[in-house]
């Protein structure tokens, strides 16, 4: 155990009596992300009780993405290379870098098949109240990518969140005070939306921004 | 891995590029009950960029449950010793054996501080579209349990769902064929429900079996 598991809600325990190790595996499923005490504890039965093969296999997932997993030298994506396979690929478009925040983010941009360029993953967003300031998400390495001589146009792609858009006016105005080319992906209605039920923030996007 | 991975939404997939830890590790986290290939893409992800020692903790924990749990010998619910904790526990009641679908309603029972007689774990419920008969559940292993001559009357508190009542009845004619108490826990109209809300099946019940 590398950190002190989360305390647990005592109200919702106690299930093992003499061990803890439905317990331990219980507090170590309450780390993952939208899984509370029920959901951890569903969890951990339904693995101790019909899917034991699938318990050793998500352990031995685990250590080996532990192990192996680490981030692209340039892009900072997920790899287990030194490069990652879009940026050793010399098809991809140099001159265009995308900004996003987090590995699955690009997966998502490249599902959409219409993005041949480049790509900077961020660690995440900036949130000044969580303490996450722009040390936090690598906006120095950014700098330093985009202003290595090839790239022509940033294009950055936070999220449409106020975090989201913080984070793209600060690196947007840092790109620009090195000479870059910043752009920003286009608000608008999604496809298939009824503007009936599409808020009215992005109704005067979609607006302004019309073309 | 224990087991072959199954088959991934591919439509969804590839965030990895040259090995595959993150997809191997996306795809057993997929095994969790109520997991879809979003929800483990954000897992992964999370446990990849932010904590790395939950992802370790987890990956142990899961390995020593697989290790050190086992079914008590009596009452069949997890423990790490050969008798659990409440099997073990000379103050309660023997004469009483409660009857549930798994540790967790087990555990729901003890919560409530109103039971202290002994109980019996089934492995789940009948769900014969499903293939799960009695020698799935552990009948045999019940029955047996509960003709060792010390328990007077059997409580059946398995789910209120047409598997659940099916698991009853079937359970209940058999214990009575042996010459066994066999109750079944109340139906009726949940604490705090107002009775506008409540569905008409449990209002009729409520009214059937009013005291």
């Amino acid at each position: 155990m590398t950190k002190p598991a989360p305390a647990t809600d005592r109200a919702a325990a106690p299930l093992r009596d003499d061990g803890g190790a439905v317990d331990a595996l219980i507090d170590a499923l309450r780390r993952l992300p939208g899984v509370g005490q029920k959901s951890a504890q569903r969890m951990a039965f339904h693995l101790l009780q019909h899917d034991r093969g699938g318990a050793e296999q998500l352990a031995l997932a685990l250590h080996q993405a532990n192990l192996r997993v680490r981030h692209c030298e340039r892009c900072h994506t997920f790899t287990e290379a030194p490069l990652c396979a879009i940026c050793s690929d010399a098809t991809r478009d140099a001159k265009l870098l995308c900004v996003v925040e987090t590995p699955a983010d690009q997966a998502a941009l490249e599902r959409t098949g219409s993005y041949r360029g480049c790509y900077f993953v961020l660690q995440g967003r900036l949130s000044p109240l969580d303490g996450i300031g722009t040390r936090d998400i690598g906006a120095a390495e950014l700098l330093a990518r985009a202003t290595d001589g090839t790239t022509e146009e940033v294009i950055i792609a936070t999220s449409f969140t106020a975090e989201g858009e913080a984070t793209a006016h600060v690196l947007g105005e840092a790109l620009r005070a090195r000479g870059l080319r910043a752009t920003r992906i286009a608000r608008g209605v999604p496809i298939g939306s009824e503007l009936e039920y599409v808020d009215l923030g992005t109704i005067a996007h979609a607006l302004s921004d019309r073309r």
